[in-house]
């Protein structure tokens, strides 16, 4: 037969976030001044102590293979966090570590979902889980949100999107792309919805130490005795800890679902890097001081961040509880015109404000949400102020008609 | 609908190999003086220059995303080694790095198949290679061979294998588990069938620096000139350079495929451990003498374990020209009894002498390979020795009726 890819590569969209940052990154690299507010991870660098662990661990030869759900170290440091910061009590064997939370993510949908098998996700939403609902077989339903409602569907929505296919629900709090919350109420309503419905929640925690204005994380997993057995709880250290590059995530989870992806992952990829997982063991259990300090800074740019955004005539933007990311609303300056150039989509401002700006962001259609896009502030107060003035320089440049 | 695996999750075989290492070093753990012939990797440290690189990575901040297929400098290392070793010639744009080459050949298969489409493997084979087809939903059609013929199928086995669904054919020389080296009248008939028949050549070429008697490994790719154009080389770090936890594997192929498979990657996994990119290049262009090095202790303890297999009564092997394996031969012994109990298998062998002497083997049923056990040389000297004592003692025990 004839050579070529296959089907399934052919249907995957590119991640688009990934594809700004890196078109970001090129301009810069030829010496543009680019102001990215695409970036999906902290600007900060990895805590010291950490970087000493994976020296530490360099010394003690830690260079071989590890067991392919990581060592027994790091399982019982991520158990230690789950019940310090979580409340939650789960064993070793409950736990599996891989390549990141993204390839967590993936091996779980794998694992879980038959052909047909449908996961409910809110939107707007992270790019990449439609996509690995659809490597896996199963089917994306989405249930819609708007900024009303702070960006967490209403029940009537969730509910209206259950069918006798659902597998599982989604759920993103703090949610990347719009950094919104849910409510203890918000969570109850779900879990008991999953229960009367026997599905499982799949509840991505990555943003779990981001939360502002006095508000404190809450996994759904503890929200009742019975929660943890239908909780596939995913995390990792790369937001939290600034260690993106290290690629260290993990499910915790019902047994039988853990030692199916440790199957998988041992077909598949085997363990993370062995350096890393001592390294995140050092993260979870060492001094947490540099989380509050990110937290902290996070917090003082997503102020300033909005409060910029709400100058400018023609954009607006709620002000999100958590995560690092603003949802900018452009629908007031849709349909307007920059350089002789008709600026109608999300795609089409990010387009024009980078070639004219050098300023990236992420069109809200790679989230399933037209007439928004996407900003970062997981950069500093200054560059964050240069790039909005000069948002504000592109919105005042455009006209309502061809010129 | 239920909660509960997938029926994917369910049909996947765990990595036998891994599990009995696992066992092996569980009792370990519990004070038991256990010898490991299951390890599929070198016992060697990572060289210190490339730990060095590992701290030096550590001093620069290199601890955010890199691209989703490697950083630059990485594939550009990569280029360069295929160059200076395998005399052949890639871009930056015709390599991915992943988690590891499993985790890039897992990759591959899912990029390259369709449904149906058939991989032939020959055997006996490593264990993961039907596995990662079959996730892809592809079919494994086994190309047989036996030790007469150095463990490397004829002609007539492979062609008989060959049919209009006929994706691609998975090389491995060296291989693991048999250590066999394919011959250059032999690579190139399986190029020119590939070419008659359109399908790829996934070359896995992780074991290319063990080969021993002055043999030298050929890359299929370097055959003839449009060679590469239809091999998908599959390499790494992890034996080369004693690298097996940090997990670097990279595959150098077509720019469609890889394309691909920085799709695929990209939302299911994203990049491998920067730090280890880093130590990765300068494994691949820094001094190469600690390589040697390991080949000529691999050659030495090859010949200490195959005059010592030879020296017991029942069984046998062949000298394996490569890789650090031998499949020891247990034909002449099954059907005996140890203890009573009945060794009718290999799986019955490799139970009975961990449990008896303490020794770990991978019984030959893990490869398609019923009537061996594979043995790792990749210990040192004394332990090999140490360890077919114990298993001449175990055999000598052995009685041909139940007492």
């Amino acid at each position: 037969m004839a050579t070529g890819v296959s089907k399934r590569a052919g249907q995957i969209a590119p991640s688009m976030t990934l594809k700004i940052d890196a078109k970001a990154k090129e301009m810069k690299q030829n010496g543009l001044d680019v102001i990215g507010f695409g970036a999906g991870e902290p600007d900060f660098d990895t805590p010291a102590s950490i970087c000493d662990a994976a020296r530490e661990a360099l010394l003690k030869g830690m260079t071989r293979y590890t067991p392919v759900s990581g060592t027994l170290h790091l399982r019982e440091a991520i158990c230690k966090k789950l019940s310090r910061d979580n409340g939650l009590d789960y064993k070793p064997g409950e736990i599996i570590v891989s390549n990141g939370a993204k390839h967590s993510l993936s091996i779980l949908f794998q694992c879980i979902l038959n052909d047909g098998d449908e996961v409910i996700i809110p939107t707007p939403c992270w790019v990449s889980y439609p996509e690995m609902v659809r490597m896996a077989g199963g089917v994306p339903v989405y249930a819609a949100s708007g900024e009303a409602d702070n960006f967490v569907p209403t029940a009537a929505s969730i509910q209206s999107a259950v069918t006798a296919r659902t597998k599982a629900f989604m759920l993103t709090s703090p949610s990347n792309p719009c950094g919104s919350v849910w409510t203890r109420d918000q969570l109850a309503f779900l879990l008991e919805l999953a229960e009367k419905n026997d599905f499982y929640i799949v509840s991505d925690e990555i943003y779990e130490n981001f939360l502002y204005d006095g508000l404190k994380h809450q996994s759904i997993a503890s929200l009742t005795p019975g929660a943890k057995h239908r909780t596939l709880l995913v995390n990792g250290v790369s937001k939290s800890y600034a260690m993106t590059g290290w690629r260290i995530g993990y499910v915790a989870g019902p047994a039988d679902v853990i030692k199916a992806m440790d199957n998988y992952q041992s077909q598949s990829a085997s363990n993370a890097n062995s350096i890393a997982q001592y390294a995140a063991a050092e993260a979870l259990l060492g001094c947490q001081d540099s989380v509050e300090g990110m937290r902290d800074a996070f917090e003082k740019r997503r102020n300033t961040m909005v409060q910029m955004i709400l100058e400018i005539p023609g954009l607006s933007c709620q002000k999100p509880d958590g995560a690092f990311y603003v949802m900018l609303n452009i629908k007031g300056i849709l349909g307007r015109y920059y350089g002789g150039k008709k600026i109608d989509t999300s795609m089409a401002f990010a387009d024009a404000l980078l070639e004219n700006k050098h300023v990236a962001v992420v069109p809200g259609i790679a989230f399933e949400a037209e007439g928004y896009c996407r900003l970062s502030y997981a950069i500093s107060e200054r560059t964050i102020q240069e790039g909005l003035t000069r948002i504000a320089a592109f919105v005042s440049a455009m006209t309502q008609k061809a010129e």
